[in-house]
């Protein structure tokens, strides 16, 4: 095999509770990619559609990932790298996760496999802090294991896969701004008070058991955020409409997705999850911000070979 | 029936990540206590045995549990409480605690069971309270409901029980000195790193992942407190000693139970927790305080009839 197209997908990081641990994959938003076996040695960005993105290798996420793997397995060929863009960068459904781990993937398979996909997401967390400005696993392991994740640490990495119940739907507007990731750390505090921390932790332990047990209305009960979302939602107009609305239509929890300024919902059943996209659209549609809206089955495969 | 005998077990609270929130019951240490219908109306605390504990109803927190119950339901009778007491009070392995839950469970049974393990939740909480001087489930949460318990939340109360795996057995050293619960609750920071308490809930998320799975390696990574324990350990004599010793015999991981001054481990096997008991012994015997060391099973039950 020389040649691989893989569908790289959006995911969403921190999931109300679980800032800078969780995170989801979607399905049915994402990039395509192209990632072809040469002669010449070497990582080459060779085409980027629908944005403008640097096709340095040095100054793409996804080359930044690509050729540091290439750097570790010294393979004796090189590859180009074509991409298909589809995730807005700046969207907060992990646009520059889906480059970073996709070229790692197609690279990996193309070498028949040599690594695990912990040690895939380590090259990947590299691509990614060119885009963040520091290593974050959340999106990349989302994208690379699929389903539900948890950053159980970063060094050493360790990524846990959690159950994903099968009847679960995410519905994600993104209003047409960009919130750069830095921006939107910075309105955050350094120090939170301990008893808003316990009721955090408190929920994300019952959210992770919500989903070993497919226990939606715990899941409900815990996709709240006492930490970020009070800093963070004043970055997103209309923020405070959405989320009743989405809620009002059905929704088990509506939170800041990434760091914004997407927002996702998560639904029991594909039908509830059309009704919250109803309901964000009535919302939205009268506020003069152009946005998307995207219903997605949870993927609890990841990345996928097309 | 007329009369009940119970076995109201010692309980840990905290288990190093989950601090206010995580709590699991132990299976050979524990209270006794005999609860009898009386034609009187009202709650009497007849006798204690081994502390002195106060026998008025209102002093009590067996008495203030009940009678909160008592209250509610408004039963034709009354009731007389025994207790012989084997958990020092202030011992942090929840000696308040078996009292609390002891009491409203037994009366529970006498009155046909009326109220659900919650329920009585919620009125162990208030005996509690006399002890602690303000809300926490963590320890009556666990005594009552058994096994490994998470406290979702306490408004509304909601009790959450994690699979507990079946080889799993704790050692508690308990120094025979008192810390007091309002003392252990101040040396503890109102506000706190954002990055431990990311830390903190990771292991949190990893540790109730860990339960369900039976993966003994991930709990091991995952009993580890970054917020509480580098606060509270230096109330505990020789605590680091402790730790260590425990450690290298093979426990899967050692903290502070409760508030302490008791310090639980955990461990894969009755073999390694008896080796983890002899490795403690081995360093606290030359200390010069007197300490109690006790190997237990986790207690999926909670308390028991005798």
């Amino acid at each position: 095999m020389d040649v691989i197209k893989i569908f790289a997908p959006a995911t969403v990081a921190n999931v109300a509770c679980g800032f800078d641990v969780l995170g989801f994959c979607l399905d049915t938003v994402g990039d395509e990619m192209v990632i072809r076996k040469t002669t010449n040695k070497g990582i080459f960005i060779t085409k980027i559609e629908n944005f403008d993105l640097p096709l340095e290798t040095e100054l793409n996420v996804a080359g930044v990932s690509a050729l540091a793997m290439y750097e570790a397995l010294k393979p004796d060929c090189g590859f180009e790298i074509e991409i298909y863009k589809n995730i807005k960068p700046g969207s907060g459904i992990g646009s520059s996760a889906a480059s970073a781990a996709g070229s790692v993937f197609a690279i990996n398979k193309l070498l028949g496999n040599p690594l695990n996909t912990t040690q895939l997401t380590e090259f990947a967390i590299k691509g990614e802090a060119l885009a963040n400005g520091c290593d974050v696993a959340d999106n990349v392991a989302a994208a690379l294991f699929g389903g539900f994740t948890l950053v159980k640490s970063l060094n050493p990495l360790e990524i846990l896969q959690i159950p994903t119940p099968d009847n679960l739907f995410a519905t994600i507007i993104h209003p047409q701004i960009e919130i750069k990731t830095s921006e939107s750390r910075a309105v955050l505090p350094d120090h939170i008070k301990l008893k808003d921390a316990i009721t955090q932790w408190a929920n994300v332990g019952s959210l992770i058991h919500s989903l070993h047990t497919s226990d939606y209305s715990l899941m409900q009960k815990s996709l709240h955020d006492v930490i970020v979302e009070p800093h963070r939602s004043a970055l997103i107009p209309y923020y405070d409409e959405i989320k009743t609305n989405a809620l009002d239509a059905g929704a088990l929890g509506t939170c800041i997705s990434g760091s914004g300024p997407s927002v996702f919902s998560l639904s029991k059943g594909l039908e509830t999850a059309n009704l919250v996209r109803q309901a964000i659209n009535n919302v939205y549609s009268k506020k003069g911000i152009d946005f998307d809206l995207h219903v997605s089955k949870i993927n609890s495969q990841g990345i996928k070979i097309l």
